[in-house]
């Protein structure tokens, strides 16, 4: 193996959460992910500055971010807003029971929204993680949708007259810290975009390990963002399934899914960073901590290798066609053909009910691909 | 307790799936039904007549089926097809690989579509059970979801041509029998319907262990789904967690879940009838069927009763208010103010955070009305 | 409902950890515990002092606490050690790859079981929370559960050594926060005692939120506790299924569960403390937590009353006998009988597949009783 | 890659149950199975003959299938009894409450165990997939545990004074078919045994499935049961998680764990056959199922020669020393220690507390085995 095989290069992409590599000045860790291959990063408000900075310290802080921007190249590809940590927030950001609270959080989101189109994010995310309930009387979750739709409006409108160049992705979670949060899948919350003024400007940011700890299929549920035009943004990173946001690198976790995962990104035409919103273990120190950021990127494009080898092994193109996955791609009508062509139809029953799927061997040939013995 | 006082009348619009109460014919499934109080029943085809049957045969029991509504009065308010049980359908119905097996599906749905307008049904119910995969290449989803959007464009044309009162009900799952299913959430068949030809004829159904399964909160889903205006019609039942399908009797399983699942429905301004679709556990014999059916028809309204207690008991609503729950319907931005009134919006940060939400207090009033005990 | 029918006793030995009441001092929490009507505490050696306290600050702290114990009469029934909290433990405590780490730990839990002996605690609870790993090579199980025996071994003589009157109560978790923990379940915990060298010293403290993260039947796990001799402790919760570690107050979270749970402690003969090991949610203040601590108590005596009512219900009787649940505490062999006598039984093989169990309407009454209508 | 390298021999023991491989004559499955280079199989009573069969059918099904077994040359390695299908065996078969279910349940056992000695067989799998409930009153757990204790009494005495070399293994379930399911996890199966007359003829049969279905990592199961010298033998197979129970070809499912999988067995002395416990999906035909079953035993290979190749990279051996792998293995007291030499002992807290355990670099370095680039 050649070292330089899986080294990251700008053109890949890779881009990290300033907070998913430990506590430290957001100038450290731009200055080390640089080091280890990255292109850019993700930023909450508060990664950068406190809350209880003064606008002052807060000016300090960003400059001192942006120089390591400067120094290193990094991109700022994405920003976003903490509306979790501070007690304020106990009760959620944009769906908390009291108005103040939702006016605050609104009023912390523009803020940094002007810092973001400043330093030159395209994307700005958006995770609602307080806004739920642990108890059912609690939340009136249709009314907690109708202000969630008025903030996303706010918002959209703020960005168009400020005329900044920024879309907003909502990162959908089921669960934790709250009990149940607001549009928990990549599902409803896709849905729930088609009921705002501005749709358009506004699509998601899907979290390996939130869309696991529903059970759910993530590479499916990225191929229906992709196919409804709105995956924005993508937090990749490992998970265990039903149990707590687990956060491990990407490639640890669910080493099939991560496959398809990088599968469906080539195969779907996703444009974004390939971002990573891991955190490392607490058992490791800092050379661990760089150690697994950059992991993350070597195990994206030892899969993309894969994914490649396996799209283009001409058994596995056979294979594919004998499973009749071609096959999908083909209208159930003919071109011309209306209800009426087949609302008769009868094919051969026996034959067709005889008929195996030889998706198995299909599902071998991917294995041994990732396995790396074909 | 007097006897009367959760007996079910017409009114509650109480229905089952005539496949719940366990293999019988259709005839015999109504009559018991009627006698335990139902108001309605939704059927497959292959719950009238077999896959196999003759026209003949088929005339024979549907006249079977027709003869026993007559004499009971029950009303067929839902229909849906089978399209998982024959071998054809191994690979699904919509979007099976084989396109022989897609048209013969779009068949069999309007063949059934025709006596279901016929039978009086007003809703038709899909459920794409074995639309899906078990691994990662056998389906190809993007090609799926447009084969899914195909199958519900042409459908919608042959209601529309034929001027069938009828709309559709997407039913959700997230696997079972398939590893993974098409259209996993609530939210993802939500999001799905915006992109038909015709999404006003098309909403859910959604199924409450189906959403538990997932972990998902069913009442947060029936809400957001009612929020869309797209709650079509429910699957009452019971599930604990994420495990096989259990399809217990509505009202056990997840009982604080059932409070609330009520609470949703009456508060929401659902329309459709109560359905359950529910399988009494192989444990049982006939008598334990009717049993577990008339316990569903029961449960509901021993729930609505303690819902309606707990919507007006004073000490509720006073503890909605200490919770502000009612303050999340007024809208954060006052009438007329714009986000130029609250981009420098800084409140008494100190006393919000401080501010208890007094949610513990509130969820255990309802505890207590779950208990009987208020 | 006369408000003293659920009012706490000393005779029904309600008690708390110190930690589940948010962080205050110690002896805030028991003159509070002891205002809403708690029988006894259980502390962690750093819920009284810190760890970084020097001698003179642990026994200022430790005489404030037992004042406050003095003052209130409340009983410290239990105590443990905080073996998580701390950088030190990042890799675990008895397991921790570090030698020293694990010397550590053990001298930590010496220290402390001196003062739990001293403040007179039965029961001295291990949870090894972070006694696991997040990846497979990192942690040898083998030689895990090797050191896990090696320090209950040690413990056990030290106890036996000093004549504390103390026994040990393993705390099973199967997650969180670490991937995979040791002793997941009470299962696999109960099985690890039998290779200890003072298995009678050793047994259980299992948690209804860490046995429902696995999806398994609290009733039932400790059921088999019991039937083992080995149910030392409880801490008693909420949670809803495979998910974070919630620590709901009881009762919230799996409502048809809780009921289950105090029938299986009603009929088992558990003689220990009733434990609540929860925590108010975020959401709450001081108030709050108050409230949910005062509800843990209320919903156990809610349920008792409920439970007694149902096992003393003339139709829940005859509801047993005709589910024959009575029948399974028959021997299956007769008195004298061996294999020869049934080897070639062979019954009405017909008439007893036809027999229902009767279990539907068996259920039923016992949710009628769960919502207070019979 | 050479087609020869993993291709199975009879030293690698592979063995599947006939049930897995899709219904059809036994001896028809044993030589499909021969051809693909299994070494032996397991089979129910039912999958060789009828519930209904009279004793010469039986005597006729029972010669077919040992004629297969002679022409090939295949080993039965195991036996068991189906206890589930037939509709008598509703509430169970060891636990059922009606007393002559279970003396029958019984009667059935010893009568395959005849067969079972008879062909050979040295292990007795027991799965109780029936012995369990739905609903909390419906089962009394406590005299289910005595009833369950009473059956392996009973057939352990049987095998005894029939002097059979056959031991029995049980296998754990958490739900699917029932509710909740007795003995749910290894953990509880293991502690069960220890209360038996005859502990040393009763071992465990762990299904990979059965554990990941209640969140449980299978490594860590196995390795606890070969710790208690209990693992006699295991059921490979394949699971995505929490749900139902997908019994998918090894390697399939959950990727990273199969590796940790065999790394346990090659590493834990396990003697007993390699066995699968498996079961096509729907989708494939005849040639599907022979896929698939050759590819169970083809990823065994692939991933063992991955874990010793893992095992025995020096880049490895030095990983695991840096993560301080192997000090778990030293006495945390040194040879003559008592805890009087480690009560007192203080360490450097604060250097232990910075060290970190680079678990991350050793987990890359296993991932990169998996992915065959090492």
């Amino acid at each position: 193996m050649s070292a330089d095989r899986y080294a990251p290069t700008p053109a890949d992409r890779f881009s990290f959460g300033i907070w998913t590599v430990a506590p430290m000045p957001a100038e450290r860790a731009v200055h080390k992910l640089a080091e280890i291959g990255a292109y850019g990063v993700n930023f909450h408000d508060n990664d950068v500055f406190g809350f209880d900075d003064t606008d002052e310290e807060r000016e300090e802080r960003i400059a001192a971010f942006r120089k390591a921007l400067d120094e290193t190249g990094l991109v700022v590809t994405t920003a976003t807003t903490n509306l979790f940590s501070h007690p304020i927030f106990r009760d959620g950001g944009f769906t908390a029971n009291d108005r103040d609270v939702r006016r605050f959080a609104l009023a912390k989101v523009m803020r940094n929204l002007d810092l973001a189109a400043e330093l030159g994010a395209r994307v700005y995310v958006c995770w609602g993680g307080r806004d739920g309930a642990e108890s059912g009387a609690a939340k009136d979750v249709r009314a907690a949708l109708d202000r969630c739709k008025e903030a996303f409006d706010i918002l959209c409108g703020y960005v168009l007259d400020q005329r900044y160049g920024l879309r907003f992705a909502i990162e959908p979670k089921p669960n934790e810290p709250r009990g149940d949060i607001l549009l928990p899948t990549v599902g409803h919350a896709l849905a729930f975009i088609n009921e705002l003024e501005h749709p358009e400007l506004v699509g998601l940011n899907p979290e390996v390990g939130h869309e696991e700890m529903s059970g759910l299929n993530y590479a499916h549920g990225i191929t229906q963002a992709l196919w409804h035009g709105k995956l924005f943004h993508i937090d990749l990173n490992g998970q265990h399934g039903p149990r707590y946001d687990q956060d491990l690198r990407f490639g640890a976790g669910n080493a099939r899914g991560a496959f398809w995962v990088v599968d469906a990104l080539e195969a779907g035409g996703y444009e974004g960073p390939v971002h990573f919103d891991y955190k490392p273990p607490r058992t490791e120190d800092d050379d661990g901590v760089w150690a697994s950021a950059a992991a993350c990127m070597r195990n994206y494009l030892i899969l993309r290798e894969k994914v490649r080898a396996f799209r283009s092994d001409p058994e596995v193109i056979e294979a594919l066609g004998a499973a009749r996955v071609p096959d999908l791609s083909l209208p159930t009508l003919a071109d011309g053909e209306t209800w009426r062509d087949i609302r008769g139809f009868t094919p051969d029953v026996a034959a067709l009910a005889q008929r195996g799927m030889a998706f198995e061997r299909l599902d071998q040939l991917a294995l041994e691909h990732l396995y790396g013995i074909r």
